[in-house]
């Protein structure tokens, strides 16, 4: 008889974003004429840009003669885009990364939760409080989050974020093996500056951590002492792995288009303390299941860096960037207490009256008829916190602060 | 200190596919002007056909406007691709698979690969001899394989088929949880009938043992006998997941679009006994570390479905199948024991005089410019074979057959 990986049976039946999808369309059957501002899940709503367009009807158009036809490429993905990264995310910035440490992928969802594959179960993680879920529900499933007790599992190790510290997290007493840090940070929309994020570095360098830091909102960087790259700290190379996507760079979502990079110097130790090259590791691991990033997908994602593509995407990150502004401005002005939302599509509000989460979800929806995301869903620190998302339309932004700014919440 | 997934450190080094492109490269460079006819790698030559390279621009086009744009799709796959993968694939056979059962992915391989998360590590596996060398790596990374004892894994049982016993595999002596079966088969070629499928649908009722049924190769069966998915047989739904690929049904090797099958009726075991719908768990495993294959991948997958698309398709698929046959006719003709080749794009070749697999492998190289795939490379069993495939053109084909034809091999 065959049995299954039971790991997965700890998992909650509900997926955070499935319940709250699910409260909305219960409005929106009690209130169909409801005029609902969706501002909870991070989907993107600008189409692609003219440049990358251009590039994807180029590539359909080689897959039609046999002349031109890319059939099976690189599983790493190919020169010409491994080429352009390295050259313009880190060269032009003066970082050392070179064209063979990037993995090109489907997705930075694939590739934080199948890093896992590479790591031995015994590893004690840590993860910022509140965070992404998929950085905890993976480990989960890979045997290393433990028991879940009070909400909490008791092998992760919880770095709270709160506006407490400032959205800054301490070291933890006990020792963590790998580290998942997001910055700009989904959920809080907060960043660290480079020194904040060198104490990590350190910590990982003295310990023998490794860091997975996902830097997906990287695009939206626009304050000078904010790192666009881990790798920018001295001795990242030695305990980083760095996942960046084009889905919120470039409005990627649905074309499928990411990167993970792996230095060389970056070693993994085996259980008798022998050292093996964690590149060879997810290289391996790559080549084995995975058969490469679409030709079409990839091509869009190179147009991306010719200047008319760097242009172009620049001006759709800034339209987001004006919505964060108006909410985060908007609110404080409504009597909120408001985070992030400089260097982030995303704004991280206190809820009113220290009310939970999901009470303040249900009266944003209600009254306002706005929908956002429980702090709460993405950990226990993100109780007391609501977050809403820049992926609107300006109009639609401006009328979510009108309608909040409008209302009483008690 | 963080450690590695130790059982990555089992692998070896070469992959097959690399030590091929070694020979072939080296022999390359000490023979500038050979014309090297390559029939190794399995990938396809011929262009993508009208019907998908039209839709594919559409849905590019669909992703210029902020009113057509797909951002994230559902991770299980859109509905338009679902319901016609259930209505061709399935229905129109008489097959009971609903959409809601169809899990559409960016690859076989992937999906191959990542089905081990929802197992237990426990599991016995069960592999054809020879075998596509993914289903074996993956689980010595998963850690079922056990340890390497001249070249065979000491836990994974190891199913023959080979001339001897007519390619069919014989039920094992140990019982097997998980057992991989690929029909039409990679690399032989070959293909079993309903009634020597049903022999492991039964053997899996009995026994509670999960069949993984790969059948990427579904286009190219034109016999009557040979079943087209898994799931003609009956109880099939109750032990069996399938995998299906677009890439060699219509040359998406570098599209990026497969599904695969996992019936509601098929139930997992944890460690104390309790059932747990495997459907559940490959869903909430795809939504955790999966977001969707590309949009313009599945527009263009839906577009194989049309009357157009199952035209073009099919006479691409005719085209590889005649060089089949002009493979394994005129191979017989040289006097050689041929398999496979009619129900699939591979033909099996025993070397002749018995010579191991390499050294027929150089011999072809040198003295025909033809290279194959040694069939030791693809498990123990497939010593003294070769693997030649269809994707190439016409006359390239004719013109391997009538240079292998006119050399002695002694």
């Amino acid at each position: 008889m065959f049995h299954i990986n039971d790991n997965f049976c700890k998992l909650a039946e509900s997926y955070l974003f499935s319940e709250v999808a699910r409260r909305i369309n219960a409005f929106k059957d009690a209130h169909p004429d409801a005029e609902i501002i969706r501002m909870g899940i991070g989907d993107v709503t600008k189409p692609l840009c003219p440049a990358v367009i251009a590039a994807m009807h180029d590539a359909v158009e080689e897959e039609a003669d046999a002349a031109s036809f890319h059939g099976y490429g690189p599983e790493q993905g190919y020169a010409f885009l491994r080429e352009a990264i390295a050259e313009n995310d880190y060269h032009l910035r003066g970082i050392d990364i070179s064209a063979d440490e990037i993995f090109v992928s489907d997705g930075a969802k694939s590739d934080t939760g199948n890093i896992g594959d590479i790591l031995a179960r015994g590893n004690r993680v840590a993860v910022t409080d509140p965070v992404y879920p998929v950085y905890v529900d993976t480990n989960v499933m890979g045997g290393r989050a433990g028991e879940k007790i009070n909400g909490s599992w008791d092998r992760i190790i919880y770095l709270p974020v709160t506006a407490e510290n400032g959205f800054v997290p301490a070291l933890p007493s006990e020792v963590a093996d790998v580290i998942y840090l997001c910055y700009p940070n989904n959920p809080t929309g907060t960043t660290l500056t480079r020194d904040q994020l060198k104490v990590w570095v350190d910590y990982a360098l003295k310990h023998g951590s490794l860091i997975l830091y996902d830097s997906a909102y990287e695009a939206f960087i626009r304050e000078d002492d904010v790192p666009h790259s881990i790798y920018e700290i001295e001795g990242a190379r030695k305990v980083a792995i760095e996942f960046r996507s084009f889905s919120k760079t470039a409005g990627f979502t649905g074309v499928r288009c990411a990167y993970t990079v792996v230095p060389k110097e970056l070693k993994g130790y085996t259980a008798d303390g022998k050292e093996i090259s964690m590149h060879h590791l997810w290289n391996r691991r790559q080549c084995t299941k995975f058969n490469g990033a679409s030709y079409v997908s990839q091509r869009g994602a190179a147009a991306i860096y010719t200047p008319e593509g760097k242009a172009q995407t620049r001006e759709v990150v800034d339209y987001y960037l004006r919505n964060a502004e108006v909410l985060r401005k908007g609110l404080i002005e409504a009597g909120l207490e408001v985070f992030g939302g400089v260097n982030a599509p995303y704004v991280w509000i206190k809820t009113p009256d220290d009310m939970d989460s999901w009470r303040f979800f249900d009266m944003l929806l209600e009254r306002c008829h706005v929908a956002g995301t429980p702090g709460s869903g993405f950990g226990p620190s993100g109780e007391g916190y609501i977050r809403l998302t820049a992926f609107n339309t300006y109009e639609n932004t401006v009328e979510a602060v009108k309608r909040i700014g409008a209302t009483r919440f008690d």
